[in-house]
């Protein structure tokens, strides 16, 4: 069994066209919404092709042997810096929406982790309130969680162990269920998107395990995209500073109290991941279909196959592997067994 | 013998006193400058301790066994976005001939990498002059470069590879040296200079190796700091993306015209990047005195003993380890050999 901790909605253009168009008529022509039938969300998960590939969505989890994903909003698109506001709540509740169909239309392959409404500058009011419609309604089992709602404008978002987040941190212990960290956009010519997430994550790392966040909300879970940003590799930089005061709780100690994602597409970087956050603090994620997914000319082999990478690495026992691939997510998300 | 290619200055507390005057009086009492004595530099260099140690600048490098450093500036203390600019280029001047003086007396010890006066939103005739006077009249061997000096206010800085930054690249190529990717401050709450070095450096790596820099220069010689921030640990994440454009040259083959100094303090990661970035393209560096200079009770060694970790590596030959310690650091910085 192989569940996909970290995985993007393929949808329909229609959700795309309906995004282009709010943040055109910036809430003038109402709310709307994307109207799209089952058979079109089929399609768009079985026959359309991610861009850049042949491939549609089911081909890559099926080619690559994932048995469920848990499916939140792509990133990228969800645009926490638009005003005004309910341009950014109304994006979000279609992006879930679809997400709800395609767990309805799929319920084996399927499950919700929301995207939150952040819009910048602003109260968590929103993405408290369309978290437990999500969980309480939808039946989603987690939520994305932006720690730079302003999408590198360069107004500096509160640190993640500011007050600010504490009514979010409280909902997420309130319904049992986890935050992923994930940035949206990056408004920066030389920070895109993609760099940008790497970027956040670094820092997300640091405000969360250097503040009293974790200590405050003992249940609280905490998963981090991408092999935790640049923390795994950085890890004696961060450890040299916690050795320096007398009694103070490691680095390496409090870094284990996060989870972290292996959307990570090198073995080197699997395997350092693993060692340094160990085995229990570690879901499968590959991320698929996604940035990953070339095909490396040296390997032949899908640079998202993270699940060979996990196979290989021959200092893991095959319990190891069991909770990589699918039992620490179960717990994480709480997911049936 | 061993060269760190990565070390900050030490000086009288004179030098940062002169800083925080400058920023007090912006300018309106003059230049002034740094006096203090060679016995004050001594001072200094070999009995003030390195704050929160119990030992000097020159009994750390000696416990370590260091032969030789490459010493630049506090990049922390170096203020680019600080106005009016010629507070900038004053302190730099201070800095650079505290570093100068330091070559002097320990003529063996320490080689000068030059603090450049980068004043954010102008041009860089002020980096470039100082750098220009640094090399030809001091004798510097490269220097530092701060690929933000808005410092993290928020304005976002023109990308490594836009046309900006030729002229200090011609010049570095003109004047034979290598310049060292190095963050200065940081003016956020949850971004502090420690950790903005290493999103910076995540940064400027993806910046120069997906531009035209390297082609346009191919003599340039670019150390980055702290193993690359980010960069080895998330490389299959860019080159995936690299796989897709036909005919290009991966990121994998375009990182390795950088070199890497090892100034991570994991013995995971320093086999990361060596690995990654290759025996050839890593300088040892330590930073020592600095952000590893702790003691980790688990070994009984500083953290920042990198040449431990080096020395250990098994899959590294003898010539290997030559190069890292000492032999890339002499071509990297045309030093004598």
């Amino acid at each position: 069994m192989i569940i996909d901790c970290h995985a993007h909605v393929s949808a329909p253009a229609e959700l795309w066209a309906y995004k282009a168009s709010l943040v055109s008529h910036r809430g003038s022509h109402g709310r709307g919404r994307v109207n799209v039938s089952d058979d079109d969300i089929r399609h768009a998960v079985e026959k359309q092709h991610f861009p850049g590939s042949g491939h549609s969505h089911m081909d890559y989890i099926d080619t690559l042997g994932t048995d469920m994903q848990l499916l939140s909003p792509r990133p990228f698109q969800l645009m926490h810096s638009e005003k005004p506001s309910k341009l950014v709540q109304w994006f979000h509740e279609e992006c879930n929406n679809m997400i709800h169909r395609q767990m309805g239309i799929y319920p084996d392959r399927f499950v919700g982790v929301a995207g939150l409404p952040q819009p910048c500058g602003e109260p968590l009011d929103m993405a408290i309130a369309e978290l437990g419609r999500c969980v309480s309604e939808l039946g989603f089992r987690g939520c994305l969680l932006n720690p730079d709602p302003y999408e590198n404008t360069g107004i500096h978002p509160p640190p993640l162990g500011d007050r600010y987040w504490y009514p979010l941190y409280e909902k997420l212990c309130e319904l049992d269920v986890p935050a992923h960290i994930h940035g949206t956009g990056s408004r920066s010519e030389r920070e895109p998107y993609s760099l940008r997430f790497i970027n956040e994550e670094t820092t997300a790392v640091y405000g969360l395990v250097n503040s009293t966040v974790l200590d405050d909300f003992p249940d609280l879970r905490i998963v981090v995209s991408h092999g935790g940003g640049a923390v795994p590799y950085q890890l004696g930089r961060f450890e040299s500073g916690t050795l320096r005061r007398p009694g103070a709780e490691r680095f390496s100690q409090r870094m284990r109290r996060l989870f972290y994602d292996t959307v990570l597409y090198t073995r080197e970087a699997v395997e350092l991941l693993i060692k340094v956050a160990g085995v229990d603090q570690c879901l499968f994620g590959a991320e698929c279909p996604g940035v990953g997914s070339s095909v490396n000319p040296d390997t032949g082999r899908h640079m998202d196959d993270v699940a060979y990478h996990i196979r290989e690495i021959d200092w893991l026992s095959d319990s190891d592997r069991e909770k990589i691939f699918a039992g620490n997510a179960r717990r994480v998300f709480g997911l049936a067994p």
